[in-house]
């Protein structure tokens, strides 16, 4: 059978994401690398593939391709419904869509590659003031992240109860991708104590970035 | 009954997105409204019912919050599923995900309000430098969505077939958004006829900002 192939980068925190979500779902996968400071993601080959010239896409079994990292783990949890990657309730799918939007929607797409370069040749934004714009729109979403997360009944040894959620696998590439910049987490106690017991997962701990295959 | 609340803003396109898909789905529900120019987002009692100080936020007839506009449309859509806002295969809520969250993630973050004061005010981006900055973020986007919509033959008079589904409420928003920038629409003949073609329906015309009681 043909496996399911994953167009990504190893330090990117989308493509960290659906790693872990392909991981935890026992689906045995491809990976294709494009190194993002180099471009490779803008080669005409990549483009035929994903027009739009980012990571994460999965090329699946039938041949479809699947852009964008939310996409793809719903996608997963429709195909391979075990283990859920949402609750079985309404109530409960659309809190944990509502926290992982918080950090795939108000966090990582102000905050990556292409993004920060932009911000550089628009605006000669230094290290310094590309350091301090992460860190700010990290702060931006962590801080009500954490008053949520830490004032909510619903919340247990992860973001929803005691089974990992997509919003789990947003929250700890998140953290991830913040130690690039030093971001300070002492107060986020509940987002970190999450992101700890998450990494305590063999599946997603397999799939941070050390330990794929175009690691630097 | 209890009706369920929108807080929302008339111009704001994640506002106007969810308010079409309440139409669409028939839902009689109240507005809340928090100007945005203002920074009543930020006033202590919004923050109480969404911490994190953004519209939308739909407060649900039990009382629950869900913030962040695609989970507001998932949410409706599996309470009231009909008319349906995504496909019933798999491949085809992919594939409208993967469009919708094209828009939501890779163009409204960072053309949003509190984006484009942030320019301004850690960079000195004039209204030059801010309206270059929009237009520069839709292109990138635009650019792989009209190629990849006109080569498809799953698109249809909207963007999945001949049934409206949230990557047509992402479109049809986003263009409305594009006009306060004088976006240049000719290279998307695809994305404009779609959006044409939003517009003729009812329940998203009446969505449209200066219908709305908080309208300038």
């Amino acid at each position: 059978m043909t496996r399911p192939i994953l167009h990504g980068y190893f330090r990117s925190s989308t493509s960290i994401r659906t790693r872990m979500a392909l991981n935890l779902k026992g689906i045995e996968y491809d990976q294709v690398t494009h190194h993002l400071r180099k471009g490779e993601q803008k080669d005409e080959a990549y483009l035929k593939v994903n027009p739009q010239g980012l990571v994460p896409a999965l090329v699946w079994t039938d041949g479809q391709v699947i852009p964008q990292s939310m996409a793809i783990m719903e996608f997963l949890d429709e195909v391979v419904p075990q283990p859920p990657l949402l609750p079985a309730d309404a109530g409960g799918r659309a809190r944990v869509r509502s926290l992982t939007q918080m950090i795939c929607c108000d966090i990582h797409p102000l905050n990556n590659m292409r993004v920060l370069k932009a911000i550089g040749t628009r605006f000669g934004a230094d290290d310094e003031a590309t350091a301090a714009w992460f860190r700010y729109w990290v702060a931006e979403t962590f801080r009500p992240l954490e008053q949520m997360l830490a004032h909510s009944d619903q919340t247990g040894r992860f973001c929803h109860g005691d089974e990992i959620t997509m919003a789990d696998l947003a929250l700890v590439s998140q953290i991830i991708n913040n130690r690039r910049f030093d971001v300070p987490m002492a107060a986020y106690p509940t987002l970190q104590r999450i992101a700890d017991a998450c990494l305590e997962v063999p599946a997603i701990e397999r799939a941070l970035p050390q330990h794929q295959p175009d690691a630097e």
